[in-house]
């Protein structure tokens, strides 16, 4: 037991500039062909640093270090992937290759990957698969995308509620010892069942490891178990881990038998998936953001460019029909933008607020009203000060006290009109079942440039003209 | 065994019309001072739905709430409540109840809510707690804020690695006969250490309980261990979780020895919170913009308002250039907010795809160059479609060809100068160790603001007047 062992020392992060040599000589080991290089370089990665090195790649490197060590392609790598380097690594491997390595991933990894493949190669794999594997997938598949059913694996381990905690442990042994075909990768939690398959309570690991051999499941399981129904949408499944501090969870069919597991590695994933798709739906990315190439970029933009140019020239309209009034006081060209910088500002943290207490249940139908009031008083007392601060400088700028006036009013409306639209579009959104996050940021800057735009313009004209 | 047990049914989600008869019902017993009423109500809930409750009642009705049932404070519902929350909370306990609380939590729970007592409740609090646990909390309140030992356990298992699965076993059911005081009260895998208490591999109890008796921890242990140092920052923390599927991981000290134990369930924690972060950040919030009062509302937001002003302003300057020019031809006013409008579209669309790739820690050294160049060549390529759609307006809308000329041709400068702008600003941000997130948006718009007036005005001005 050496002092020097490397296990000792703590994991290093990453380094940048020791990443960028190594990522250098990868390019040119591939550039050059050289597999045996490229496969020494990556000899003894774990595989999720494989699975980094892998995603750093551009596409087309990728795929000549495929050509070159297709064996670098194990099972588990594939299972770290990101969803979209496996579309795009899967039509280079053989379909062998694809049906060994789900015959080796527990289900649910199994149809992650099953998912990425084209219609064509799908009934291919399948029928390369065992029976009892194949059934597994086409279960799994049966259920809607972004699902319990499709998150769930089918390997779990349960235990009658008469057992005793010694039984248990053997089963388990004699289970490993006969391959552990049916058991989990990884377990932490044992469901504890009736005769009829269904979920009684559950005994974390922790808890069998250190009860007495001889006492029975029943009188030392927890009851308060957190079932899941393989319909439920993903996003309320990472929901209910988080807020019960799950580490896993038993799905049951329609009939409330065990019938799949769901473990905290998977939910991690999801919340970050689902961060992302609200943080790119709030600037108006679609999701193909992601992907590397430029056209994937510029389709992924202009839908929602196209759109902000409609409101934009739907803000120049209001300007137009003010022409008048600016060719007059040219000021007002100067000043104009301001209010509606402000408003867009202030509707962006609104709005930002509420899409985030929204995802986290923190904004729920108990505390609608009380957060419409904070919003729009909060508006209000921001649009009195940034109103004093900018009437003021109008006035010191162009000595105008009917200009300074005018400006103010229309900040503190606008303000307003900015704060009660920033919280009230994303509730409208969520009420009528449309995702909060997409389309808000685009309504709300609207309401604000048009409100903005409008307010000042049109005081102007009946006041200082 | 009936079917009827409660438990095989899935666990509900919230339905928020049942809810809002709950809470209605809770605030008139709170109203009406009725502590046996509120315990009634709040009677068998889940620590983690009393918690949700309690957030979500106002600061003053969860203060009168505290008075008239002050025992439904249990420790686990403080260990469950959001930390702003318990900020609150705390000052309306007694010093016996918060240390009595702190006793039965594990100690990563009672430093929680250490942070959060004020200075001079913290001496009257530690000098309550039992020896061993006063020299935990201020062992671990001693490391930095947001790191690897704030966050730790100091409960965990260790093992030796000449023990044999038996013996393993055996201690366990030892250590909770005795008590359990020692054992974490919940734990996933087993740290197996050397003698001078260097861990050298772990085993996560799955393994463990399969396995034959008879077998040594030294020949069945994982050896890929992801040890983590105490002053290692939480995100990074949180990244290795990620990384490498982790349920739990070893925290050591100094010389190498086990010290502590970081959970999966924390980490889920972190990632969210982190993530309101960033979202706050990026939309200029300030993170008190989470408790309820409009006076934190306006003082998370105002400063980011007033940054705003000030960058509106400079815009407003840049306008103020060409004052002849929009006398001479008001088209200009009319049309130049289209232009910095679709600068600012363009330039959050990548600065949000960055600050979300550089959290996820896919924008690396490695790539930054490709990802810079995709931006800037998106980024035309958006500015030219857009310039012809912009400039085929402006030609019908105003009848000039000129005008529809300089409108796209500052479009396109525009675009290109946004999508620059959109990766470099957070780029450099972290380059100089600052957070990406925060003040990004204000630079990026700033550019697009400035650039989009200045270009489509001074073009206006050298080709139309």
């Amino acid at each position: 037991m050496s002092k020097t062992t490397a296990t000792t020392e703590a994991t290093p992060l990453p380094r940048a500039d020791l990443d960028i040599e190594h990522v250098d000589a990868l390019h040119e080991a591939i550039l050059a062909g050289n597999g045996n290089v490229i496969r020494s370089l990556l000899a003894n990665e774990h595989p999720a640093e494989l699975a980094d090195r892998f995603e750093q790649l551009s596409s087309e490197a990728r795929s000549t270090l495929i050509e070159l060590a297709p064996d670098l392609i194990s099972p588990l790598l594939l299972a770290e992937l990101e969803d979209e380097v496996v579309e795009n690594v899967l039509p280079l491997l053989k379909p062998e290759q694809i049906s060994k390595a789900m015959e080796e991933l527990d289900s649910d990894d199994a149809l992650q990957i099953f998912e990425e493949l084209s219609k064509e190669r799908r009934a291919q794999v399948l029928a390369d698969l065992s029976s009892q594997d194949r059934k597994e997938i086409e279960a799994g598949f049966a259920f809607d995308e972004e699902t319990a059913g499709r998150l769930m694996q089918r390997e779990f381990v349960a235990a009658p509620d008469f057992w005793t905690v010694r039984q248990t442990i053997e089963h388990m042994r004699t289970q490993s010892e006969l391959g552990g075909e049916n058991l989990p990768d990884k377990f932490f939690d044992i469901y504890i069942i009736d005769t009829h398959f269904h979920p009684l309570g559950y005994l974390p690991l922790s808890t069998l490891m250190r009860s007495a051999p001889d006492l029975v499941l029943k009188d030392i399981m927890e009851r308060n178990l957190t079932v899941i129904e393989p319909s439920l949408d993903q996003e309320d499944v990472a929901y209910l881990f988080e807020k019960f501090d799950l580490i896993s969870a038993p799905v049951v069919d329609d009939d409330g038998r065990l019938s799949g597991m769901i473990t905290v590695d998977d939910i991690v994933e999801i919340i970050q998936d689902e961060h992302t798709e609200d943080m790119l739906a709030l600037a108006g990315v679609n999701e193909a953001g992601l992907v590397d190439t430029v056209a994937s970029t510029v389709t992924a933009r202009a839908p929602w460019l196209f759109v902000n140019l409609l409101t934009a020239i739907a803000a120049s309209f209001v300007i137009s029909l003010f022409k008048e009034e600016i060719e007059k006081l040219v000021a007002l060209a100067v000043l104009m933008p301001i209010v509606a910088s402000m408003g867009g500002n202030t509707g962006t943290q609104a709005l930002t607020v509420a899409i985030r207490a929204l995802a986290t249940r923190d904004l729920t139908p108990a505390n609608t009203t009380r957060a419409i009031r904070r919003e729009a008083l909060a508006a209000i007392v921001n649009g009195l000060i940034f109103a004093a601060v900018l009437g003021g400088i109008t006035f010191v700028w162009f000595g105008s006290t009917a200009l300074a006036v005018v400006i103010a009013a229309a900040l503190v409306f606008n303000l307003f009109c900015a704060g009660l639209a920033g919280i009230l579009v994303p509730l409208g959104f969520k009420k009528i079942g449309a995702d909060p996050a997409v389309a808000s940021t685009v309504f709300v800057t609207t309401v604000t440039d048009v409100v903005g735009f409008f307010a000042f313009l049109s005081l102007a004209g009946a006041f200082l003209l």
